[in-house]
């Protein structure tokens, strides 16, 4: 089977034995699978893992053979990505995401951008006939918006701004918006990138800032000079952390979204002076986000730009990367 | 009147008037006054503040002139240490400590390090009798450290560990060790710091390493692997971070409580992937850490290094500095 790995070399289109499934695991038939932030960090280089690994953790499948009667054959799926041992402290405290024996598909284990996948039947999630093929895709991503709401409490009648709207960014000013914050600003990387501005606008932001180096002052101005309660950084960029703590409230939170495997530059004294919470989250419930998607109350179908087969994946990455590219997939 | 000012030359000795007060304010004699690491961070030129402006604010001294009936003459006092407006936003939200219109003494306002301070009467606490002048410079070191508590919940029974036990530090572990943790770890600085690792066995620390250097997978050892809930940096250094991020357990929380001024680099992704928490903090409740001495919940005799003039300056500053030193004080 073709598979798309990332090696010492890059990424490298291999032919693989298709994998024999282990007990308890299910044989997945990939069907789509998105290119997120971290796989372009793993692919520049910056994201280190160890290699060689297939990568893509955004996946939609059928099932091919369960161990499971939940999974029968041509079941639409979607996986959560962390493969726990459901044994150590972590996983017995319900922490499964933190499991000590962690793997995580796409970074330290096989992940989807190959044709077949085997994975834990209990990692698998039905995709409703209402959701469409793509649509499924933005499970995973969707699931790890909603997760920043539940590492910390983001009241109705709260300011929020968004640094960042790119593929997770618009994702999150989504399930934001459906918080009902007084106030909801996002920052687009820089002018010109007219549609990410277009669906902003779309998605509700109230207001729009068009540059991460528009004065942060101005920003602020928006919030009666306070500062926003809750600021995003969901730039996939190290410089992105810098303009969200100028523009946080003392007291407020800043949440961390970007996996870009960069060493950024903080000032900590300044954490300490305004007693700012800074707040990591990553994988989160994929019922919630599969239940979003079903009932219309998050939009996807906008966000896709491109679709490539796998042998073109130096044309996906390269499209992935453009400033004005959103959500880049592979039919698998 | 004596004051040691931060100039644009560094620390200099001056005759000063002394201070006027306006309506509202106390005229204070001040008696004692600590040098605090963000002292030793201003002087250095690390932590920048609008210059000229007399450093200093752990403060013990008697009221000359009140304002306030409360106040009478001779009164035992020690004062808050940010003047807020009182009509701001956050003011009205009751966080005085993060005033629109603050001045800080001390740092943007004259401090301590002078013979005579006005200074709000609202700002002022008595010291009760059982408490003696040199405890009293304590008051509001304490304050910050218990400040940490009100941030972040830390139960009983939770896993704690504080990297630096400096003047801050020692304060820090006797009131988390009030918080009654199934295990309180302590680092000081360096092989050699006997006193400090000494007064760090005293004030209850369960396991103590020697460094900051040492293996960070020994300190999680401790833990079962899993990492510390909390861990605190309490270094006053740049590198403190660095150690804390290793130790902190998935989903922990960092309590930052240097000021040293120092940009420090930091994995962003670590704390996305791990959904870390990083809490700063400042200032605290003076009436809890004035209860806490006077009820002998909390020690700090044994933090005593040195008193001296404010003549001596130089050398009470170049005592401050060094690894094993603790509370150095100025007699005003």
């Amino acid at each position: 089977m073709k598979a798309l790995l990332m090696s010492e070399r890059g990424l490298v289109l291999r032919e693989l034995e298709r994998p024999t499934p282990r007990k308890g695991e299910a044989l997945l038939r990939v069907r789509k699978a998105g290119i997120c932030g971290t796989d372009l960090a793993i692919a520049s280089g910056d994201y280190k893992i160890p290699k060689p690994v297939v990568l893509g953790h955004e996946i939609y499948a059928v099932v091919i053979a369960g161990d499971d009667g939940k999974f029968r054959p041509d079941t639409r799926v979607t996986t959560e990505i962390n493969v726990s041992c459901r044994r150590c402290a972590f996983c017995k405290a319900g922490l499964r995401n933190h499991c000590s024996n962690i793997q995580t598909i796409g970074i330290t284990r096989n992940g989807g951008f190959e044709e077949y996948l085997s994975i834990p039947a209990v990692n698998l999630y039905k995709i409703p006939d209402s959701i469409s093929d793509d649509q499924a895709v933005f499970v995973e991503p969707l699931a790890a918006a909603i997760q920043l709401t539940k590492m910390a409490s983001i009241k109705p009648g709260s300011t929020c701004a968004i640094v960042g709207t790119g593929r997770l960014g618009l994702l999150i000013l989504q399930v934001l918006k459906l918080r009902n914050p007084a106030l909801l600003v996002a920052v687009v990387h820089k002018k010109g990138n007219e549609r990410k501005a277009r669906l902003t606008k779309l998605f509700g932001a109230d207001r729009i800032f068009s540059s991460y180096d528009d004065d942060p002052e101005l920003m602020i101005r928006e919030t009666n000079d306070i500062g926003f309660d809750h600021v995003v950084e969901a730039t996939g960029r190290p410089e992105g952390l810098d303009l969200a703590m100028k523009i946080v409230r003392p007291r407020g939170t800043i949440h961390v979204k970007s996996t870009h495997g960069v060493p950024v530059k903080f000032d900590a004294t300044h954490v300490a002076v305004k007693e700012i919470r800074i707040q990591g989250s990553r994988c989160g419930p994929f019922e919630e986000a599969i239940a979003l998607l079903k009932n219309g109350k998050v939009r996807v179908s906008e966000l896709i730009t491109r679709h490539f087969r796998l042998d073109d994946f130096d044309q996906a990455f390269t499209k992935a990367w453009e400033p004005n590219s959103l959500k880049v997939m592979f039919d698998v």
